[in-house]
């Protein structure tokens, strides 16, 4: 996979002779080692929906968290290093909450996002915003919301770049539900399909036989704002795939 | 066991190309030599049982301290290097004491786990929390405990991350008792057969023979609270299997 | 293409014995690797052109940005890193506010461009500008402004050197783009003719078919300001070409 | 003595693939060049015998001290690098004057130790008691006294680990010493009994000829409470033997 | 070139074997790229020529810049890295406007370079000057001022020696250069003289044909102060050559 | 001599497998480079004699000092590095001030000799002492003095580590010297003898002939506190041996 | 030269095995490429003599200065390199003036020599004087001076160490130097004679032709202070020789 791997791979901040910073490349990696994650975008609404993987069965699957309550109007569903997301999405409450004190006013999806991509960007400076490390976050995150604009889904990488999709996976299965999204995808897709749509790719690449225990499902729509699929909501859905 | 060892295994924050962090696997290596300690969850309270190494027969083996009190409706039994251990125990109580202090009322179990974990995975970060190491703490935790979501089992890793657990083993014979616990455990269990269970399979596990001077066991419940067994309870227990 | 690869190429601050510094060399290399812009000043005023690499259709090309407003006489494109692109813009934006509120007049285009510089030239330093990092900035910008001095166009490369251009490529295409642009220049030039051979030039240079989601074009003049092309209005003058 | 002895050994915080922290490991072994010291504890009280290694005719033998008095209750014997137990002996000292002001109690036995565990155990972190090293100690100590829960002794090793023990050897000659303390360490021996047996082992161990001038004893006893034996006290004891 | 490379040229502060600190001889030899400046000085006033490289017909000419206003009595040439060239004199404007505002005189130019030169070789320590770098400047300035002592050129290293000289060149034609200055100066020379001189110089020893747009040539004489030649001076003086 | 040379002996701090302080060893190694000296303690008052290298007959022989008063009743000689030993009889001087200014009267002989040592180990670490090095001191001292207990004889070497001898030499010709103290020393010594004797044994040890000029010598006793030896009292104690 | 060149001699506080701090031994090498640098002491008082370098006839030889006065009863002379000399040059006038501010007395040669020593000798610790550099001075001085002891001189070296010397010779051609001042110095010398014997010497070890550009003379005497010798002064002296 790397062709030229090289002496220039393990300072965070060191550039190869081709101009590539290695260790933000292996960051990227941390994540295909990750549980598989979707994120679908309609017009009525944005659909999260995340695998756990749920390794012993004296796990008590809930307490398995992936998606997770930004704000009222904001989701994000993360795969990679646990603790690192944890350090993201601390940042995104506490920037969604200092927004509301400010301005009385719910901060944007975008906004959100520039704000933690701020946060992740910073790595390996000393005098950087002190929740940045010293080395890449190793964690991909989904950003699943509703403002002004209307539903809308970004994704961040550990480079701390971000881009609105319609559809995005990540994680060890990524690759093929990417392509599944492309397949499936059409902008006039429901809610309701785009569920069922992510559960039914997700079933597609992970390993272990999807049920409601080892999957997690989350919408943020206007009605509803974010809600989370309880047991038997998840189950309902999945039997009809 | 390392088949990729390679030369990215010193540096604590450092990628390797597939996006691992050995130091942090090499951690969790730390637990596998540990003394094994085993939590089971049932619906009337939760019992954590470890395992003492009492290498010589002049070592006053109550002095070996692996189960711990947090509070008095939480306890926790650790496994690995017992220096680190102290400091995320520590950590434990103050928060729980904040805690109570702050809001009078008991801090929850999921809370003070995740508090500890917080402190775990801020490894590596200069600017961190003044109680962060430079490497991931070489210990494994099992916090019990019982708050207004009843009994609970978490296990925390190195890495910070922490999930619920019915029934866990930790330490140097984690494998063999994981899966026994698997085989034995149900949810009916009584809080009586979880101990005799728990040191049962301590027994089978652990090189030397087990008696009431190598063993530790506590319970957290409802109506005791934090109970640690006495010598006498503890011979009891053993005489049934 | 390093004929001398060294041991002196890893440092920040290193000079190798003929008094090369490499990491910035190697930060020069990674504009190579990022999306063409281009850049091109006429009498009217100046345009901005850059590529977008949307490389999935599931992508809103939308949310890439390149091109961007520092103030509403001054646009920027950029070419490279997009995380170090935003540190150097959000400067940028920032001198030109506090010059205006200081001295209740617009900042020069070319008193712009050197504040980013000097941000961007202290790379390796502790005590320097607290934006600044401890690697070269793996990012080219292009300053399109009109002052006092007319429209003006401006390259800053990571090592800081900044330079008035007529008209100017960068990224992974500007080779060929540059003689291209070299062939087609001339001082009199309309501002439409400009905005014509930038896209007809970002044509031949880029991988993909160009079409109206995947570039971006910005103009500064006189009378609009800072003007960002329509989707609509791009499609104009593709359809020129 | 290292089979997988590797290059995991001069990081002072780098775990090894198989979990091990190789600088605790050798900074035990720094303790088996020290001289042997050796405690036992009975029901009357505590005693203390060290080797002292008087290297030269001309050396004051009783400048060398290898006992410390840490308050008048508790006394301390060390083998391993002298510069290094100074620091964790004046730590003691002053905790358990601190403890006295502000509590109007003497400290127990216990919490002195762990005080000083607690300093020892945080090696290597900047931001630690600003009495910690950038390494381990290179020291071992053995803590005697007596408290509410009666005569007491502690072993301390550089891991920061204690524990408590009816009798310990320390030092270079402590594999035999502790074999002859495991055979003949009786739970009825009298004060005066521990010191003879102290002194026989110390007689074995040692490579010169034990004399009143190259060992020191000390007791700890409710009565005459921290007593260091005189010249003429440890010859009355040593023609016994 | 260098017969004896070795291992000591990476540390910035240390000395090889034979006592020679490496990283400032490479600092020099990044002057050997740079472009060549010519300084001569007369009994009328000084003056400073330098070669620009203009590499594209799209470059603003006028946008580089080689020869600085220090103050209005005291200019200055570069050769080497621009970057680092802009921190030095922006260091000589600072110290020459506080001496005026303290003093309420102009201070003289061997203070003003020894000011610089306290500067440059504060490199490699930590608690030096604030605009002090971890390495040494790769650039050689040549102060051309007038003060009560007349006319004076002074030349500055990156060792932060600084020499005084009636005539100078720097940069890559410096060897040829010199040679020639060598040839033609003499103490009665006219400031006219020493122009053309210069220009006639530059010309043999550039590898473009000297023209008016791809060289700088400035003066500072009593009459005049600093004064930049307009591109019509310069032509003026090129077609007498 | 060194059969375990290694990798472990540059790290000021690290232990290498067998527990050993490599920097430290070579510390000591430094002092055997250094001149001797020769210190004897007898009933009347301590004799310190040192030899001083005259390297070159233009040297001012008297401005070479290696005897140093610390207080009127205290001594001091060094061997091995001279600017070291500088560092730490300031700290003797400063520390015996401050306690007579402190508790009106003088500090005893091995308090002073203790806090010398005190900043004597604290090499390696950051937050240590002021005075501290990141490296052992590479010099030995010899501390005479008269207080409460008679007069005192002290050796330090750099670990840190100070004992009472009743005679010590240290140095490059200690070996010998030691030999030579431990045949002729005895408990009834005369202050007069000791001196005769110390000159006796530094001639044996010396390359060069001793004369008056290439030897220092100072007592420390009760009547005369701490005495020089003049050129003409060296003299009269040479022409008798 | 160097018979054991090894791994330790790049640390700038690392012993090697035997003791040696190599730093220190390149930095005296660096003083045998200065260049060479003269200092006689008379009862009359002191002369200084000092080669200049004057590699170019456009070099304006008064800009290269080598004797400096530090008060008016003391000057130095240096031989090295010269931003290092700088340091020091400054700290011994500042101390001079500081003395003399604080006491009203002038400051004995002595003392000013051990001031900077002391400077000199803190190299590679962080919390030292602000004035200490990262690695040792390279630079050897000679400081000459009259207080109430009468005419005196002083050397330091790299290391720190200072020796009163009656002649003393430094930098390239210090060996040859150094002999002739053994053979031609004596006790009743006028300071006439030094005067011409200092250049008599320089011109044998230089390799360009003494004349009384390349050399710099001056003198410390009671009646006239500090005095540097003019052109016609030197002249003089020459065409004795």
């Amino acid at each position: 996979m790397f062709l030229t791997r090289s002496e220039y791979d393990r300072g965070v901040n060191t550039f190869s002779p081709e101009g590539r910073l290695f260790q933000v490349e292996y960051a990227i990696e941390a994540i295909k080692l990750g549980s598989t994650a979707i994120g679908i975008q309609t017009s009525e609404g944005v659909v999260l929906a995340v695998e756990k993987r749920v390794t012993s069965p004296l796990i008590e699957a809930s307490s398995i968290e992936k998606v997770f309550e930004v704000d009222d109007h904001i989701a994000c569903a993360m795969s990679g290093l646990i603790a690192d997301s944890r350090t993201l999405i601390d940042r995104a409450r506490v920037e969604a909450q200092n927004h509301w004190f400010t301005y009385n006013a719910k901060m944007s999806v975008e906004s959100v996002t520039q704000a933690v991509s701020n946060l992740a960007l910073q790595f390996g400076d000393d005098d950087a915003d002190p929740g940045a490390m010293s080395r890449p976050f190793g964690v991909a995150l989904l950003f699943a919301g509703i403002d002004n604009k209307g539903p809308q889904l970004y994704h961040m990488d550990p480079s701390g770049t971000f881009i609105q999709y319609d559809a995005k996976a990540i994680g060890s299965g990524s690759e093929g539900a990417q392509q599944a999204l492309q397949d499936t995808y059409h902008k006039s897709m429901t809610l309701k399909e785009a569920c069922k749509s992510a559960l039914t790719i997700l079933k597609q690449v992970m390993e272990e036989k999807l049920n409601s225990s080892n999957v997690e499902m989350g919408t943020v729509t206007k009605e509803k704002k974010y809600h989370m699929f309880s047991k038997q909501e998840l189950e309902d859905v999945i039997k009809d795939i």
